[in-house]
C-alpha cells in the first residue's frame, strides 16, 4: 500500500514500499513541509496571542506598522510616479528582466551608492523582490542548515524568520540601550564559532532608531576581521538620519572585510509596496567569487522586482529632488523629538532618543506599575483602555520595551502620547 | 584559532574551537552555501556551454526566449496599463500589501477562476512574485529534503531548479510525443513511493504546446487518487488554447484530489516582467489545512507582488476586453500553424503540432544527418551557419528535439524556417 498522506507533524523516516501497488486506505490530511512549519514570524506569533480589542469609545491610533505610507502624511514624490508612468508607455518594459535585474537599473543603483572608498559597478548589484528578498538571497547564499549567523537583539524579526526557515541557527548579540543601542562586542565575540557564517548589522536600526558612529562600526569590523566573518549590512534606512548624526556605509570603513549591503526603495522613496530591493557586493579583497556565483544562481529561481519599476529606477534614484528627501527627514526628526519629549516626561517609562529611521524603543519599568508585569501586558491593556496600539518588543526579542513607529501626523502622535500618559498614571504604583 | 573562511566546496564538519580566541590566519575565500551550489538552471548550464556565435553575415533570429513581448508584435492592452496608471495616482497603493496579497486582488483572482465544480473565494488565493514564486511556495510548502516530486519530461526547467535547490528529489515522468505529449501513466505510477509528495502537471505545456483532454487529466487524477498524491497544476497558459481544443482546469475534474493550481498575469496579459502570480488552493476534501497554513507562513518571508499592480488586478482581470485575448490567441494559432507546416515539410525533422501555449517541439532524426549527432550539435551549428537560435530540448530534459517559441512576427518566422530548411538540406545524408 502506498499512502502519501503523512500526518501533519509526522516526519519519521519510513521504509520503501512496492511501487505501483494499489492504495486502499482513505485520504489523510496532507502534511505541510518541515521547512514551512519552522518558518515563523515572531510578530504574528506574539500579536495573534494578544487580546488587542480596542476600547470602543476611543478611535484606534496604531503606532505599530513600519509602513510610512499608512497615514497619508508621507507619500512618494510625483517625479517617482512620473518615472513609472513614462516606462508604462514603453512596450519594451513589460518583458522579463534578467534574473539579477536590468543592466540600466543595476548601473543606476551602483552610481547611487559608489564611493571612492567602496567603488561599485553594475556587476556588483543584484536586484531582488524588496529588501526582504535581498536579505533572503544573502542568507541563502552564505549559510546552510547547521551553520549559524549573528543577529542583533533587539532586531527586525524577519532575520530570524528567514534563517530559522533554512535551519540556520540564530545567535543573538545584545544591543545596549544605555549605549544608544550599540552592540555588546565582547558578548558578540563570544558567540562566534567555526560554524558562524556572518554578522548581520542593521544600521540605522529597526526597532531602535539608532545610528552607529564610525568608531563603533570600525570596532564591529575589527571583530569580523579577527574571525574572518562576512558582514550582511542591512542599510535600508541609510538616508534617514537626524541632525548631528552621520550614516557611514560599512563598506566604506574596511578594505578587507567582505560586505553584502542591502537596501531598497521602500523607506527613502516611501514605496514599500513596490518591492524593489538590492544587494551591493563589496569584495575588494576578492573573497566572494563563490558567493557572487551563488547569489546569481539563487536569483534565477524567482526573478526579482517588477520590470516597469526597474526601468524607472535610473530616474527615481537620480532625478528625485533632494527637497523631497529633506522634507521627509525633517518631518521624521520633528516627530522623533516630539515622541521622545512627550514620553520622557512620563514616569515609569524609559526613552532612548532616536537618531534616525522611524522607530523608538520605550522601556517599561515594570517595578513602577501595579499590574503591568511585562511589555505584553502593557501593550495589551493600552489597546484595551486607550485604543493605542504599539508592538511589544518581545516581537524583536527584547522584553519590557515597546516600539513606537513615529510616522503618524503630529496631532495623532500627541493624542496617542496623552493617552499613554493617562494610562500610565492609572496603573502606576 | 577561529577561521570562518571555509574553502569553497569544503563542507566537512569541523569541531568546536575556543570562542573568542584571536584568529591569526589570513582570509580565505568565503564559500557559498551548499544550497546555492545545488541551485542550477539547466538552461544556463547547457546554453553557457554551447558555442552560439551567430553567422556575422545574417541577422540573428532568436526563437529561444519564452517572452511574448520581445518582438513588439504582441503587447499588453492599454486598459491594463490604464488600470495601473489609475492606481499610481492613489497614494494608498504604495504601502505594504498583506503577505498573501491585497484582499481586493485575491477576490478578483478568485472570481476569475471560480467554477461551480471548483469554487474559490479570496481566502483560497495567495499572491506571489510571479508564477515562478507561486511554484516555489507550493514546492516549499509540501516537500522537504529527501522527499520526491514527479515532474514532466520534457518540462519547464525551473521545476527542477527549485526542487533540487531544496534537496528534493526530482523524478521524471515521460511525456510521449507520439501521443501529443500525454504522460506515460504506467511509468509515472512506477515512480511513486512513500516519499512522493506531489505530481506536477503543466497543462498547456511549456515546452510541448500540448493541451490535455479531459480523459487524460482524469486518468492522471485517478492515479493521484490511488496514491493520495497532491497535484501542483501549473496552468499559467490556461487561456492560450487553439481551435478544437479545450482547457480543463484540473480542479474541476475532481472533488477529492487536493490541487494547488498556479497561474499569473505573465502570458495571457503579455506582462511577464510584472511578476504577478498566484496559487489557487482547491481543497474540497479538507485535506490541506496544514499546507494552507504552511503557504501562509512561507508567504511572509518575501512579500509577493508589487502593490500597485495588485491594486490594479480587479480591473485587469475583469475589464480587459475579450477582443484582446482573442487577437492574441488568433495570432499565436496562426503562427503555430505556419510553424508546423513549414517545418513538417523538412525531411529529417519531426513536428508535433502545437495545441496551445506558444511552443513547439521539433524532433531531430539524427540518423538522417551526416554530422549533427544530437540536438546540441543541431542548434549550435544552426546558429553558427544561419543565425537562428532555438533551445536544444536537453534544456528540458529531452535530447534530440529542439524547442521553437513561435511568438515572432510571421516574416521573421518564415525567414527562420527557410534558413532551417537550407541548413537541414546541407547536412542531410
Amino acid at each position: 500500500m502506498v499512502s502519501n498522506a503523512k500526518t501533519p507533524g509526522d516526519n519519521a523516516p519510513t521504509t520503501a514500499v512496492d511501487n505501483g501497488a494499489k492504495a486502499t486506505s482513505v485520504w489523510r490530511p496532507i502534511a505541510a513541509s518541515r521547512v514551512s512549519r519552522r518558518t515563523v514570524n515572531p510578530i504574528r506569533r506574539i500579536v495573534d496571542n494578544l487580546r488587542v480589542e480596542p476600547n470602543p469609545e476611543k478611535p484606534v491610533i496604531s503606532l505599530a506598522l513600519g509602513d510610512p505610507t499608512v497615514f497619508g502624511n508621507l507619500s512618494t514624490h510625483d517625479s517617482c510616479l512620473q518615472a513609472v508612468r513614462d516606462e508604462l508607455d514603453n512596450h519594451r518594459t513589460h518583458g522579463y528582466a534578467p534574473s539579477t535585474g536590468l543592466e540600466s537599473a543595476r548601473d543606476a543603483i551602483a552610481r547611487k551608492h559608489t564611493t571612492p572608498e567602496a567603488p561599485l559597478s553594475a556587476k556588483d548589484v543584484i536586484i531582488a523582490s524588496g529588501c526582504s528578498g535581498a536579505i533572503d538571497l544573502c542568507i541563502s547564499a552564505i549559510a546552510d542548515e547547521g551553520d549559524n549567523i549573528l543577529l542583533p537583539k533587539p532586531g527586525f524579526s524577519l532575520y530570524e524568520t528567514l534563517a530559522a526557515s533554512k535551519g540556520i541557527e540564530c545567535r543573538f548579540y545584545s544591543l545596549l540601550p544605555e549605549r544608544s543601542w550599540e552592540a555588546d562586542l565582547a558578548q558578540m565575540e563570544a558567540l562566534v564559532d567555526e560554524r558562524t557564517r556572518a554578522v548581520l548589522v542593521n544600521n540605522p536600526s529597526n526597532p531602535c532608531g539608532s545610528v552607529y558612529s564610525r568608531e563603533h562600526l570600525q570596532d564591529i569590523l575589527a571583530l569580523c576581521e579577527r574571525h574572518h566573518l562576512l558582514v550582511i549590512a542591512d542599510e535600508i534606512y541609510c538616508d534617514l538620519v537626524f541632525s548631528g548624526q552621520q550614516f557611514y556605509p560599512m563598506a566604506t570603513l574596511t578594505s578587507t572585510v567582505p560586505i553584502l549591503a542591502v537596501g531598497g526603495l521602500a523607506k527613502k522613496y516611501l514605496v514599500p509596496g513596490w518591492r524593489v530591493g538590492w544587494i551591493l557586493i563589496h569584495d575588494r579583497a576578492n573573497l566572494l567569487a563563490d558567493v557572487r556565483s551563488g547569489l546569481n544562481s539563487l536569483s534565477q529561481m524567482i526573478l526579482g522586482a517588477n520590470s516597469v519599476i526597474q526601468a524607472a529606477l535610473p530616474k527615481i534614484l537620480h532625478e528625485t529632488p533632494d527637497t523631497f528627501h529633506n522634507a521627509t527627514i525633517q518631518q521624521l526628526e520633528k516627530n522623533a523629538k516630539l515622541s521622545a519629549e512627550c514620553l520622557a516626561n512620563i514616569p515609569g517609562l524609559t526613552v532612548v532618543v532616536p537618531q534616525g529611521a522611524m522607530y523608538m524603543m520605550v522601556g517599561v519599568q515594570t517595578a513602577a506599575f501595579r499590574d503591568l508585569h511585562n511589555d505584553l501586558a502593557f501593550t495589551e491593556r493600552l489597546m484595551a483602555e486607550e485604543s493605542v496600539f504599539c508592538l511589544p518588543a518581545q516581537c524583536f526579542g527584547y522584553p519590557n520595551y515597546f516600539r513606537i513607529v513615529f510616522t503618524a501626523p503630529e496631532d495623532k502622535l500627541r493624542e496617542a502620547y496623552a493617552r499613554i500618559g493617562a494610562f500610565v498614571a492609572r496603573h502606576r504604583k
